[in-house]
């Protein structure tokens, strides 16, 4: 009477995720993922959207990010605990689930922390396919941590870019980055501040980490013709553009509500004009309009790009014969006897402690 | 460098959680969610605490119930597809995650279908116990599908409930329940309809599970010194009581912002009084005054209570070694060098697809 085969939950695991792009190389595997964003982008209005829900600490934030279409509901989990490199643990960390939406049942675990990266920066790319100059070879990139060598790779097979100008507080996550990137055809170069990165550079990626309202970018450092990528701002009191950059040029958002509140955006006032990047993408709205414009796409990340990462992984994971099932959900023979599930030898034999005593008794 | 101890997630499966239950007995296991329960409630103030955010579809809906404390963060998925059993699968299916607030690490990952059958039964109960005159013993049980054995068992061994007066549209459903609770010392009285199941009963707990406006009870059904535990009306459009029971008595709920959005108290007045659960539990209101009067526990299912199971089971895991690692979070050898996981042989070994080209080069 049950379908255990309608209830068969994949589990995807960190290594699992590693296997997979190892098998299908990393540039294909931003090249499907960034594929799976925008044909998702493309039909946004077939989205049930909402602001992901976050639950703030001292030391940090833990949120939910949840999204469906008609047939498909995800949910990414994801942290951000800056001072987790002190204790050895990664800053941001994350896992997700597809679900069917006709029947609630779970299809997928998986992995996301790797994935999150690979997402946050095809998702990058998208957007800059439509804002950059086709001519843009240099980017710059502030903040060399944990999601650089992502960003940095995503940008080099997908569009070209060829140079970097590097900059961190840290110069250790500089020789870091180099160091992960060396093997690579990308030239890069190491720079003393911001501005030396900036300059010259066709793309600007903001990419740092720190829970502050911080300004690492001010808009006397920007040249006409830049698109900025700004990736680290993402949640209140968490921003890297001065105002001054928001307003030097055009600005671009995933989801305006989310950006709103957690964007550099939330410095500016509730009026302030953005266009969403679906629009973009189905071509409501214009991308770049001229070679000199200044574009800034506000990145906070959002759940439908995880959505569609995991649509991905599903896919790549079935392909590549990965991951393994998982005995999340109990499949009582009959699903109307859940109580069934705690019998040893059938419903009626259950693990009730207390003794059957004499006077029981059934009437009609 | 890193530290892998602090990433340990453990993952408990549904044979896993049915073994629990088996190793420490049904009424043990009940008890002991009621104890978490009533204890968390109890601390109502230092919890961070939102209405669930729910994803609803023609068929059916999908909510995630996130909540905090300073130390542990947790949440619930949970599903309600009320023609689901038509396919074989359950009506309800949940799992849910225990977290480190102070990280962010997932530290439990478990099944939590049987288990909400169980943290229901348990919440109603601790209601109870502050709700129901002393000396009852009659419990009228309208809805007899999954969740009833678990109700008729906690009322029975937690509260003294000694007779069951049943009701359901569906006799197979209470024909089903009848079986399970054979064996038990629970005296069975199966009734022809509502009106007949509440007549003489102590406690009347409903427990219905269509998706519409019903109200399968009404004022004048119910005598005066009866407590109504109303379990089955759970999300907007979906409630079992008239709105004459609720101005019958004295309302209680679990979390006031939730439960007016989802409770029966919907379809009343925004200033319609009620008491928060938590209040009668610490004393700073009255449960039940006097043996004639009615009480109402509104019940919806809020976040907490799954908090309080998953603290019971990561308990009862550790005490029986139950569960098993889950490769949920890599755990690169430098937290700060995510990469570094894609690579074979240390971090420049990475997987990029694209062969290395001469021109590469680094400058300072």
């Amino acid at each position: 009477m049950s379908h255990p085969t309608l209830l068969a939950t994949r589990f995807l695991s960190a290594r699992d995720a590693v296997e997979l792009v190892r098998r299908d190389g990393l540039a294909p595997t931003l090249s499907g993922i960034a594929r799976c964003i925008e044909d998702d982008f493309r039909r946004w209005p077939a989205f049930d959207k909402a602001a992901r829900v976050a639950s703030h600490s001292r030391d940090g934030v833990i949120e939910l990010m949840p999204i469906a279409d008609g047939q498909r509901y995800s949910f990414k989990y994801v942290n951000g605990h800056p001072r987790n490199t002190r204790l050895g643990l990664p800053t941001v960390m994350a896992f997700g689930v597809l679900a069917d939406v006709a029947t609630g049942a779970p299809t997928l675990v998986s992995e996301l922390t790797l994935t999150t990266a690979l997402r946050t920066a095809a998702t990058s790319v998208v957007a800059a396919r439509r804002l950059v100059r086709p001519d843009s070879r240099v980017m710059a990139l502030i903040g060399n941590g944990a999601q650089s060598e992502f960003q940095a790779l995503a940008f080099h097979h997908l569009l070209g870019i060829d140079t970097l100008r590097l900059y961190d507080v840290d110069p250790q996550a500089t020789a870091k980055l180099v160091r992960n990137l060396a093997g690579t055809a990308l030239r890069v170069v190491v720079c003393q501040n911001t501005a030396d990165a900036v300059r010259g550079a066709d793309i600007v990626t903001t990419l740092t980490a720190d829970k502050t309202n911080a300004t690492i970018l001010h808009a006397d450092m920007l040249a006409p013709g830049q698109h900025i990528n700004a990736v680290g701002g993402d949640c209140p009191g968490k921003t890297e553009l001065a105002a001054s950059v928001l307003r030097a040029g055009r600005v671009f958002v995933e989801y305006e509500p989310q950006t709103r509140i957690e964007g550099d955006l939330q410095q500016m006032p509730p009026d302030f004009a953005v266009t969403e990047l679906w629009q973009v993408l189905t071509g409501e709205a214009a991308g770049r309009q001229h070679p000199d414009e200044i574009t800034v796409f506000d990145s906070v990340g959002f759940a439908l790009e995880d959505f569609s990462a995991l649509r991905h992984l599903q896919e790549a994971a079935q392909r590549h014969g990965l991951g393994q099932p998982l005995d999340l959900i109990p499949t009582p023979k009959d699903p109307k006897n859940l109580f069934g599930t705690l019998a040893a030898d059938g419903p009626g034999a259950c693990c009730v402690t207390v003794a059957p005593q004499p006077e029981t008794q059934h009437a009609a």
